[in-house]
């Protein structure tokens, strides 16, 4: 492939995943020992190969070609015949799972990064393989043995692929207002009837079978969430021998949409589908929420991969238009001189580093989260709770940042082309369309915030943040042996104690009674916790690149490291200094949302 | 109609024309003695009435069947027929012009009322309007007679409708660098030859001719700006009995864009037609930039149209979708209520502030900056030069503002209909496209910024930025009076000197002749500027509100007054507090952009 096409850094990626979150050091623990940094080097380069060949051709004609309804069934682009297979065999599926349920036992940190270089490739792609992935990993982890042997396998080859059916028309966010039902029959099925909408990847015709995991409720459950259950509700009916019987899932439209739409979104009706119940009745949610944290990972990594291949789309085109001049000292430009590339105009530049500084920080965000998967993976005891609480705290951000961040940075590549960028024929608008969903998929950023601020900042009274914030202060010890980092210490330790300053300033309306008032801000609440934490995977990485130049590091070149450290210090300058004005509002004792009277809004 | 078509407010548009912005004080003029409150009132509701009914239901339609280019051609809806038939008898382009051209002399800030209007109903339907008023607003400001006589009364009724035609392929923004040519003819003409792209309402089928506006170089004449000519160049030859003769402008192409699709974009190309010079050579780009300088207002007011048509659209949404419930004072939800419409949800009300918030500051400035151009009219003098050069200085805050900020409020108007804001059903995403281009159209945000920066603050050696610190002033001290407005003037004050302060510690780089330096992040310059001038309107609003609300005004009700003044405090806790962390970012001593080497870049 030529540069053209560029949409990614591969020395970017295996610098985050070896050097910034030391991925060879899990390597040594038994569960990941299969693995050498030679065999995952191995593993990226032939998915990036994958990605040039098979995904990112496609994108733009995915987007002009969208998935289509007709006569019951969703048609997708043909090119995902070739897509299912060969991820399939590569693996890309079983990857996550462990040996022992016939998976790859990949580290999740490098599977992530394997995803997110899809989604840079290929935005459309990966939900069809990621929802699979999260679909089986449920049935694995909680059916029973009939569902493992009958699905697991055909899953993970991709034979057959996943969904997850949870919105309803008429509740959408709001689960605990799931009306779908589950009858029980004398066989131990049960029958499922009920709409649910918005089920990406919810019909196609290159899967012999689709497995939907369906919440609902048993006839007599209590309502609310605790009366929801789950069940998997394959599209063809699965006979004793094993074959495929009749379709039982009505696919009733597919929704048209202004981005992803090679990605299909359908609707489903269930009538009398015969569905097999996850785990116990009841327990529904606290299972799909499994697969909903996987998903909400997943979510601001397509977020952060979409970011990217907006990130070079745009500075490929900023290296090869010339426009303007360069200003002389006398504040005139030269008109002798040929027009500059605008990569050279400084303003371009900000716009270029501050996608960098977006791309780069969520991805390490990705990475940490993926990180303290693998950890949990391999600690015990009280470790081990350490890193999921961890894990916990830092999912709502890990989707919520690289969401709206993202898609400020997508739009600032589209603002470098001018008028070329809002044209049809350069593929920004499409990264620009495509990435307005990830702020809505999987909780919005509202919902996102609401469950950061009213339950994971709370988790074990506050010990966790606490965890959180000692993660933070060792990067600072870290950092403190860099004369460069000092002002970064500075800075960033006085935003996270910002974070707390405003907690304590906010809880007594919680110990009030007064939720509505405590959690008003939430969304402000975010994006200041959000930003401290992309300020700490900045320093961190900052740390690797002054230790790797210090040492002088031989794998990377200097203007590699040194770009790192400028992109460090320009998050800073442009994005840290964003953090007093955010705890600001959110101390501000004015309760403009809570006690609004509507007739203001006119 | 009914209340699901609402995209604008009409109490609010005449509330900041005659309370805040006093219109009434205008019509005392004998330029204006033409005009009373009622007749102004029945121009504003028949507008309204065109909007509603030839405007606003079709910009679904225009969106779905674009304009479209065949055979040399460029077709676009055919409502547009009625549209410039209607608009013509209306005097919607004669309104700007003053009675001896034939005008109706209307005061400008009624002028940007309406077309503002008609943005909020239809954002694709006033640029074939308003570039006709600017091309003839050329003709009759600097033309000769023959010209005045020849195109001026038909372009005011729109049957020749007008365009702009400055930017070519290899140029973009950098208009020395026009290379399209003007060879003198012995009759006086010029033959034109040249392509110009981007060419808004280039070609279409509803006008008996189009007039462009065309800068090109003289044969012989200097390199850069002060080569550049203007000329008028019809797409059919005018002959001498005043008919039309054949078609002289070849229509190259149409661009498909991301939004606006029912506005066209052509490529056109000249190959010896023949144009007639307006004024004298070599002023082009002076007479230019009095179009230019309207259509940056414009620009703005249409960012505002396009911002106050998804506010009214996600208000509607979240006044008619149930989700959720209130918390209740146990942090839980009580299951046995019916699920509350989404606008009861706080997050949901930020979200509607916030666009009210952007919606109406925006509207108030473009007013703010229409009215000045009212009072440079009737003044004399010095006053006139005054008004005139506080109209510079807003000029490119009045284009960004509503265009960047703009942006972010469809963007959250979008996201409050959560999945169904993703969906081609409803148009928020339509307005999330459109909108996209405004950053970018006559001059983007990063040449907007450059000229704030490098030219504007410093006009009359920053004796004009004095003088509009004394307009802020000035409503600080009616502030003064009223106790609620106490905490906005004290930090209303305290960032208008933190942009004086920001200058200060910059104004050494150009002074060292290091311009580059001086002007390197003249975006968040912007950003900081733009904030100030959006609190003064806000604050502006609020004195008016607050003294209505006293004085006992019963032509709005209290509600209306109460809600300005809670949307004034929501500008100020959530938007206001971002101006710290902007004027620390532009005194930061880091120069990361000019300094930086493109390898940091990978």
């Amino acid at each position: 492939m030529s540069e053209s096409s560029q949409f990614l850094n591969m020395n970017t990626i295996k610098y985050l995943m070896y050097n910034v979150h030391q991925t060879e050091k899990l390597l040594t623990a038994d569960r990941y020992a299969a693995y050498d940094k030679p065999s995952l080097d191995l593993l990226l380069d032939s998915v990036k190969t994958f990605c040039d060949k098979s995904l990112h051709p496609f994108i733009k004609e995915m987007d002009e070609k969208p998935s289509t309804f007709s006569n019951g069934a969703i048609t997708i682009h043909p090119q995902f015949e070739k897509i299912l297979k060969e991820s399939g065999e590569m693996g890309l599926v079983a990857a996550m799972f462990n040996e022992e349920d016939g998976g790859l036992q990949l580290p999740n940190i490098v599977f992530h990064s394997l995803y997110f270089m899809m989604e840079a490739a290929n935005n459309h792609v990966t939900g069809y393989l990621g929802l699979t992935a999260g679909a089986a990993n449920l049935i694995v982890s909680f059916g029973s043995q009939y569902l493992k042997d009958t699905y697991a396998e055909k899953m993970m080859s991709l034979e057959w692929t996943g969904t997850m059916c949870l919105t309803e028309p008429q509740a959408g966010s709001s689960l605990s207002d799931v009306t779908s039902t589950a009858s029980p029959q004398p066989d131990g099925t049960y029958k499922i009837n009920g709409q649910k909408i918005f089920i990406s990847s919810g019909d196609h015709q290159f899967a012999e079978n689709i497995i939907h995991l369906v919440l609902a409720r048993v006839d007599g459950a209590p309502s609310g969430t605790k009366g929801v259950s789950l069940f998997v509700v394959p599209k063809k009916r699965i006979q004793e021998n094993g074959g495929l019987g009749e379709q039982q899932v009505i696919v009733a439209g597919e929704f048209e949409k202004l981005g992803q739409r090679g990605y299909c979104t359908s609707h489903l009706v269930f009538e009398d589908s015969i569905g097999h119940l996850v785990g116990e009745e009841n327990k529904g949610l606290i299972y799909m929420f499994q697969m909903m944290n996987e998903a909400r990972i997943a979510t601001g990594r397509m977020g952060t991969g979409i970011a990217s291949a907006a990130y070079y789309a745009s500075m490929q085109y900023a290296k090869e238009r010339p426009q303007g001049r360069k200003l002389t000292s006398s504040g005139k430009k030269d008109l002798n001189e040929d027009q500059t590339l605008i990569i050279n105009h400084p303003d371009v530049k900000r716009m270029l580093l501050f996608q960098k500084a977006i791309v780069e920080g969520s991805l390490s965000l990705v990475m940490q989260a993926a990180e303290y998967v693998d950890l949990e993976h391999i600690a015990e005891g009280e470790e081990k709770e350490r890193y999921n609480l961890l894990l916990e705290l830092l999912t709502p951000i890990t989707k919520t940042y690289p969401s709206e961040k993202g898609l400020e940075a997508v739009s600032t590549g589209l603002q470098i082309l001018g008028g070329y960028g809002f044209c049809m024929d350069f593929i920004l608008q499409q990264y620009y369309r495509d990435i307005r969903i990830i702020s809505i998929y999987e909780g919005t950023t509202g919902i996102q915030s609401l469950d950061l601020m009213a339950r994971k900042v709370g988790l074990k009274n506050g010990k966790v943040l606490e965890w959180l914030a000692n993660e933070v202060q060792t990067t600072i010890k870290q950092a403190s042996s860099y004369e460069s980092l000092q002002s970064n210490i500075r800075v960033l330790g006085e935003s996270l104690n910002s974070i707390q300053r405003v907690l304590t300033a906010l809880m007594p309306h919680a110990h009030n009674g007064d939720f509505e008032r405590y959690l008003a801000d939430a969304t402000v609440f975010m994006d200041l916790f959000g930003t401290v934490v992309i300020g700490w995977q900045w320093l961190k990485i900052g740390v690797s690149a002054q230790r790797d130049l210090s040492e002088g590091n031989s794998e990377f070149s200097a203007d590699f490291l040194e770009g790192k450290l400028h992109t460090l210090h320009f998050f800073y300058k442009y994005e840290m200094s964003r953090c007093k004005g955010l705890s600001k509002t959110l101390m501000d004792e004015l309760a403009l949302t809570v006690d609004m009277k509507l007739a203001y809004l006119d």
